[in-house]
């Protein structure tokens, strides 16, 4: 046993789970871990009495756990959000290994930042959409033979990772001179420049191509600080202001 | 996914599993991580269709399951052996860490030494003769508040290390879509980028503060690729047409 690590917000976010067993042997291996703050976005069946039955003595995981709308509200003040993923996606994002990623979400809880990290649905994962809020992906390396890890042991690994990293020497991340950025500051953000690209001509959203993709790839992988936000939200302001 | 890494022989023994349902989760895992050798010691309900349920497309490894009486039985010829232990015990033993289990295990089984490591009882675990017939003991940190994993969840955790020793440093790293920027092209977004700014009113060179340090900050930590730097050209000319 590990004394009194604790991790002031580090939630894990399982996204539209559709087995409330899952729900709970996932609540039994945050508790594990040392992990408590469980986010349920549009649960399938929750709450139901097997979620707590496989949670074991980890029902006052399964019995705190917050249920949020979209993946966009059980985000939207987390300053560090990683999503899992299968490792090939047509636009690559910043990819961590597990090990590399309970580094990163023990130095950055420690700093003070609000760290989310998602896991999608059993059989389909998360949706593209979803992966494009993150700054960073994690994949749990596989067997060829078979690649498709249980939802509640991809949660275990990833939490297996994060006590490892609190446990050893994990370098504490070299301090910024301002706080993070909210998720849902950047979201208004991308907003905000989608609008003025269609202003000035730049964007067409009836032919789209991946322009806004790779611009939101590049306003997560940055990992922008919250003046960093206020000075484009400024700078796409003083436009809109020229041009109308 | 980790291409036709085998592990010639690593038995995972289970001894006197109660649910067959930790046996199909264990087969799974196990699969998952490369691992196919499954070894039941007195199982409480095998075979059983709850195994075959939860082990869902790794069916094979319950099927080809191993059913042994005794722990001895099931590790006869076996050149390592290593048991799952909570860390206390009486009489220390050897003791390995979940990683240094994962590099022992790899390296010995590709030296052609049969490996073992046995699981213990979902309530009790291993008895202390049983731990005894064991080279190493290895333990699975975990929280103060609750340190009983589920069954299965430990077999996940050690062939999860197994298979990163086996892994070694591949890469995980995702090839980009794009070659990254010159250093040259980035200096020319950047004198673009202040020229718009004073243009639109919001910047002045007169006074200017932090403005252009913070966003050559941004601009170079987040090593844009040459697509990235021509969308934000196009942007700029595009507010620069529109507003002239």
């Amino acid at each position: 046993m590990t004394d009194a690590i604790t991790f002031p917000d580090v939630r894990i976010v399982l996204v539209e789970t559709t087995h409330p067993g899952n729900i709970g042997a996932a609540a039994r291996a945050m508790k594990n871990m040392g992990l408590s703050r469980l986010v349920l976005v549009a649960p399938r069946d929750f709450p139901n009495e097997k979620a707590v039955w496989r949670s074991a003595s980890a029902s006052d995981v399964v019995e705190s756990a917050v249920v949020a709308d979209s993946v966009a509200d059980a985000i939207a003040d987390c300053q560090l959000v990683i999503g899992t993923s299968a490792r090939d996606r047509r636009i690559p994002w910043p990819m961590l290994e597990p090990r590399e990623c309970g580094e990163k979400v023990f130095s950055e809880a420690t700093a003070g930042n609000a760290v989310a990290i998602l896991f999608g649905r059993e059989a389909r994962g998360l949706k593209n959409e979803e992966l494009q809020q993150c700054h960073y992906h994690v994949n749990i390396p596989t067997a060829e033979a078979y690649s498709s890890l249980n939802l509640a042991m991809a949660v275990q690994v990833i939490a297996y990772e994060i006590l490892q990293a609190a446990r050893g020497d994990a370098p504490l991340e070299a301090p910024w001179d301002m706080e993070f950025a909210s998720a849902e500051s950047v979201e208004h953000l991308i907003d905000h420049l989608e609008q003025t690209l269609i202003e000035v001509g730049f964007h067409d959203p009836d032919n789209p191509r991946q322009l806004m993709t790779r611009l939101r790839r590049l306003l997560t992988r940055v990992r922008l600080d919250a003046m960093e936000v206020n000075i484009l939200r400024g700078f796409l302001s003083a436009i809109e202001k020229k041009i109308r």
